[in-house]
């Protein structure tokens, strides 16, 4: 258990090997037995291995390789369809179309992809989460034709690894465990805590590459940029508004 | 691996037994191998075992008596604080005040908490998450002392196990799993998902107690309604905005 945790790392890189279908099923189970607020199980897992799908999706994701390269995509979504149209039928008043509703729906996916993937990995599969779903989330809705009240959260790439990255660097334990109440940073604490980072050779290339006076610019400028977060926020909002969570 | 994550029993009693310092600190380093959006680690985790603060935390989940019980409170926050502070003592635009910001750094906590969920269980300790985290998020972030740009998002109460429940059921499988696309679900097909867990004599009982028609009554008009949802919706909303991620 604590080795597949400890050994997790991200694969772009994925054999031309389908999952078998018992494994799939095995990663899905596990996927199910993820807590899940008040047992009501409000997340949807959509496996799509269909090539013309697919690429469908691989659009949607920004082309990245990976997408296309790998055998499997499982889409995660907050789902308060399927509960409440168990309410409708039943003539129970359903109160599921707001943002609280949302949030509670995403935890409960969040938590069933992070079981999915650390079963694919305990069955020797590589994964990769697509944080570009929320950016494309419309996008993604239209080609999997998700109902109101289903929001897609995340997507796990996944498949035989077809490469052995080394571990990915972590910043320092305390830089995110706090002891009883949150400590704010000193300018002298965040400066110790992310020099490991910063002198990190790999870091200091895109540094290079980039044109950038130090790796924090390549992150906030390049990488993940105001523009484009606050592009993407509107666009997300607008999407979860659409999908009837925003009453 | 797989036992671990097949054998996850929420835990509401726990054993009058501290949690080791050095299994506290394998659970925690578990929870930073998750992965993380651009490896950024836009979380926290704030462990709490001080009677007095633990009594305040109480106090915010709703007093449920696992809360006070349990010696250790982990809350996972969202937390673009700390990155922002590194991007502003290097002079980089930080553009995170925003929607999307929020929703990536809650996938990091929530992913990471779901290491630590298992990790624990790995180590014979036991968890229950506490979902009414984003019910008093803005009483939370009082008494852990969250800056903004820090949200909490969900809590694991951790322990040694003091009982033994059985396991939960869930639904069958292809009620939560789709192929391809989205398969929306008739009002036959939701009838026969839910067959099984309609007639579970633990649940008939929740229906009499209540007195209720059935099932899907009990959770939509007494355990999660309409009201309530919608109560907490607009404050969750309102914290997320006060915390300066709705620019």
């Amino acid at each position: 258990m604590m080795d597949t945790i400890l050994q997790h790392k991200s694969i772009r890189k994925f054999k031309d090997k389908p999952v078998e279908e018992n494994v799939l099923e095995q990663i899905l189970i596990a996927g199910t037995r993820a807590s899940t607020t008040g047992n009501m199980q409000v997340y949807s897992m959509i496996v799509s291995t269909d090539e013309c799908l697919k690429n469908k999706l691989w659009e949607a994701h920004f082309k990245q390789d990976m997408v296309k390269q790998a055998p499997v995509l499982i889409t995660f979504c907050a789902d308060f369809n399927r509960f409440t149209k168990w309410c409708k039928i039943n003539n129970a008043q359903a109160g599921y179309d707001n943002f609280l509703s949302f949030y509670t729906a995403s935890i409960d996916a969040l938590l069933a992809a992070q079981n999915v993937a650390l079963a694919a990995e305990a069955h020797g599969l590589g994964i990769c989460y697509l944080g570009t779903t929320t950016y494309n989330a419309e996008e993604i809705i239209d080609i999997l034709r998700l109902p109101e009240l289903v929001v897609p959260v995340t997507t796990l790439a996944i498949g035989y690894p077809d490469e052995d990255p080394p571990l990915t660097d972590r910043l320092p334990l305390d830089a995110v465990v706090h002891y009883e109440v949150y400590t704010d940073y000193s300018p002298q604490k965040i400066k110790k805590l992310y020099r490991e980072k910063e002198e990190n050779p790999v870091y200091k290339k895109f540094v290079e590459e980039n044109g950038k006076e130090n790796l924090a610019q390549v992150f906030a400028e390049v990488r993940y940029k105001k523009e484009d977060n606050e592009f993407f926020s509107e666009k997300f909002l607008r999407t979860i508004k659409e999908q009837k969570f925003m009453k």
